[in-house]
């Protein structure tokens, strides 16, 4: 058995993953964990990521968690072009710098935006208190800036004039408070060229391909009670 | 000017940091932040690090910020042995998983248990309700159990037989609930056998010396009421 991609397009380090093994070509076998229907929560998926969570990877033998650990095994076991995650010293520094930073930043911010404006209240049919999401737009708000300031500052991409995988996973992580409705470039200008710049890259059709699932979370139909249930953790993401 | 590091050795990340550099014979001069006087609020520091977080490195007019980011560039620029952040291709995938795990996993709960713990009504004077610390320790409980399955699994150290920086990060969070008191070690004889071999690459005057400030912390003088008011971001850690 080659390469197995364990994915849900709703989640946004599965969209990274998706999207630069599709770009680089390289042969995978998706397996689709549609974490809405709790299937994370089997007994098979568990073999593959005691974690419970997407991405993860399976290679023969070898199983890997954690999107950040899977870009790098992929650029790396496939040889993909440098720019995306350059030998470079400094360039390497300015990735590896992005990809521990949004953990704790970007990340956390984006998903709390689209669980309180969208899943809670549409999907679950659950309110959120209004300054429990005013706040986390306010957070939203302050990540965004350093997003521009600090990390793309006046350069087209990240690491300067080439994308990286940084960029794929900052993308991806816009793309979340995007589907739940929030105007995340309206009023930013200079992160609305760098999402042109990123789309142009990664091609149209896949940056179209890629977004299906999250752009039309608003339809999600009513979840199964027993699902309800499961979805222990994201009863955290109410904070 | 050579290598700058800035670190303030309470912190768990500068403290892996500092023991990465000191053991490799990388040369750096030491710049102290500390935090409890609001060091990483001043003018200075934001040069280096404008997100205001130590660790943080300035190397000659490249500043970096990031503990994964800075061990892995002082990992490639100084040439360390390859243990520290091996060459084979599932060895360093495993190093990278560990590396993206314990932002959102292990160094939350071993904060928060430092703060709830200790920090909070030893040192700042504000009792935590029981509930809090409560539901923290649980979850360092299930990290640390996670950290033994998942990550250690019947290995020597994290990615089989040798030492690697993830070892190095997973004991520096381990020694932040040491510090505040809790039994991490305990009734856990293999994270106990593991911090034995750890402390033995280390060395013990090394390992001794990193951790003077940690296990001290709660001989903390009252802090000054000006720097209370600038710890904004500890208050979070009250969730
Ligand atoms: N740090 C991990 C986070 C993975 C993660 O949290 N995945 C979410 C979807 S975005 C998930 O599987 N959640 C299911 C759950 O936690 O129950 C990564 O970057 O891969
Ligand atoms: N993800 C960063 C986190 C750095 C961090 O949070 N540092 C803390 C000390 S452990 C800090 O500087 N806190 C000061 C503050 O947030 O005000 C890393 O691993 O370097």
């Amino acid at each position: 058995m080659g390469l197995e991609l364990y994915l849900d397009l709703l989640s946004q380090p599965c969209r990274a993953v998706y999207i630069f093994a599709k770009k680089n070509g390289i042969p995978f076998q998706l397996r689709t964990v549609e974490l809405l229907k709790g299937q994370h929560y089997t007994d098979s998926f568990a073999q593959v990521n005691s974690l419970r969570k997407v991405p993860a990877l399976k290679d023969g033998d070898f199983t890997l968690a954690e999107s950040v650990a899977i870009l790098l095994y992929l650029s790396r076991k496939y040889k993909t072009p440098d720019h995306w995650y350059p030998q470079d010293l400094r360039a390497r520094a300015r990735v590896d710098e992005y990809l521990s930073w949004q953990h704790t930043a970007l990340r956390s911010c984006c998903t709390r935006a689209l669980w309180q404006k969208m899943m809670f209240p549409v999907v679950l049919g659950q309110p959120v208190p209004q300054e429990t999401l005013s706040s986390t737009l306010a957070d939203l708000d302050s990540c965004l800036q350093l997003l521009e300031d600090r990390f793309l500052r006046d350069q087209d991409f990240i690491t300067g004039s080439q994308i990286s995988v940084a960029d794929l996973m900052a993308i991806e992580e816009l793309m979340h408070p995007v589907g739940a409705g929030c105007q995340v470039f309206e009023n930013r200008p200079k992160l609305a060229k760098w999402r042109q710049r990123v789309e142009a890259v990664v091609g149209e059709d896949l940056f179209r391909e890629a977004h299906t699932v999250i752009l039309k979370v608003k339809d999600t139909p009513p979840l199964d009670p027993a699902v309800k249930e499961l979805l222990h953790s994201v009863r955290s993401l109410l904070q």
